[in-house]
């Protein structure tokens, strides 16, 4: 067994972070993604936003450094959430390319920690980043990205659905402060991708004393304009919790 | 920015994977805990049971590894939970020392992923891993361990607590297969850490379909026998989540 710890098996091991970021534009989940900046041509593509981990911080502030270059905003709710780990991760050549291209390094293996965080999609983004550009991409319509992006996203939205399990309230980061209810089932269709009944939905929602009716209506739209709701963080912190 | 990429900084870095298990003793939670190998007399200490990731495998593959050649155990539920990254993780020289005693490297830097794991404690141990000896200890009598292995416990035991909230099926993997309700009150007493009231605990208990009251009661027992339960995974499966 000792054979496989032989000095040179470990050496080229780097350790990144990667950040799926959710905004949810009133119909569909989108992700942040990046184009990765290369002299070469063939990897003009785009990517989840992500970097090595520097000497001197850990994983939280390398996901925190990534994001605030990306968008500027200093204080984003980051949630670590999985390592992605496999020696088949770096299979593709064009990958350790970039990547040697990118870091001049020999990289034999790479793990990454990945990141989940949810985002007012119309919040402006401010790139300071070493990417050429920034964009948002639904969920449904991702192109085929370096590494195993696509697994972490696809991951990463069963986490979400873990999450708004374990605490209701993430949902309404996604949303704008005042919303409708029509917005909220949309955000849970694309959560869970699966229609909801509008009828049973609508009791679900009117029993949840922490969604508060306003006497506001929507303005500027085409159709009958609907009531406006908002989320209440002091009901929703006194609701029974499962055991205590 | 770019200084602190240069070649050299990466260089050391290594990945690692530890292992929380815990096992219900009717009365606390216990962790299973390895003493270290080492010709080092003055580090002849527990910690949880780890090991570097080897070239092949996937830190899933690594934590199975571990545990597989600890306990005897093919198949044991392990779940991934966090990454410890911390830069000061490796700042005590005696922890660095012992690693490179036990692989023979230099290893400037090393990230853990973490994995727990319940298991029943009554099971019997068959461990032919590196470790001289394995045996379970209190939580809540820990000693000092190395790395930041005591702050990975901790964090696991609130992971625990979300878990159940989550999928409160869980808790009957530490249970034998026939409990009393106060066997059952006291291990949630021990992952919450607070004292409940019998009388709540049994109302709450016996609206729950899935915990299901057999015609037995305890045997060889002192005090006046308890009647027995078991959990249903049937009816558990059947029963509904939050906006499904």
């Amino acid at each position: 067994m000792n054979t496989i710890l032989a000095k040179d098996h470990f050496m080229q091991t780097y350790v990144s972070v990667d950040c799926v970021v959710f905004g949810f534009d009133n119909t569909q989940l989108n992700v942040l993604l990046v184009e990765r900046n290369t002299q070469l041509p063939r990897l003009r593509d785009l990517k989840l936003p992500g970097s090595l981990i520097y000497q001197h911080e850990n994983a939280d502030e390398a996901a925190h450094r990534v994001l605030n270059e990306l968008t500027g905003i200093k204080k984003i709710t980051l949630k670590q959430f999985k390592s992605f780990t496999s020696p088949e991760r770096t299979r593709n050549p064009d990958d350790i390319g970039w990547l040697e291209f990118a870091y001049s390094n020999r990289i034999d293996r790479l793990i990454t920690i990945s990141y989940l965080s949810l985002c007012k999609i119309n919040r402006r983004l401010n790139n300071v980043s070493k990417y050429q550009s920034v964009e948002w991409c639904p969920v449904n319509e991702l192109p085929t990205m370096p590494f195993d992006h696509n697994q972490i996203v696809e991951e990463s939205l069963e986490e979400i659905r873990r999450w708004v399990e374990f605490d209701p309230a993430i949902v309404f980061e996604l949303l704008p402060s005042k919303f409708t209810e029509s917005e909220l089932r949309k955000l849970y269709e694309a959560i869970y991708r699966k229609e909801l009944d509008v009828r049973n939905f609508h009791k679900r929602i009117s029993g949840i004393k922490y969604i508060v009716p306003l006497e506001e209506r929507q303005t500027k739209v085409a159709h009958r304009a609907a009531r406006l709701f908002k989320f209440d963080k002091i009901l929703y912190n006194k609701r029974m919790t499962t055991i205590e």
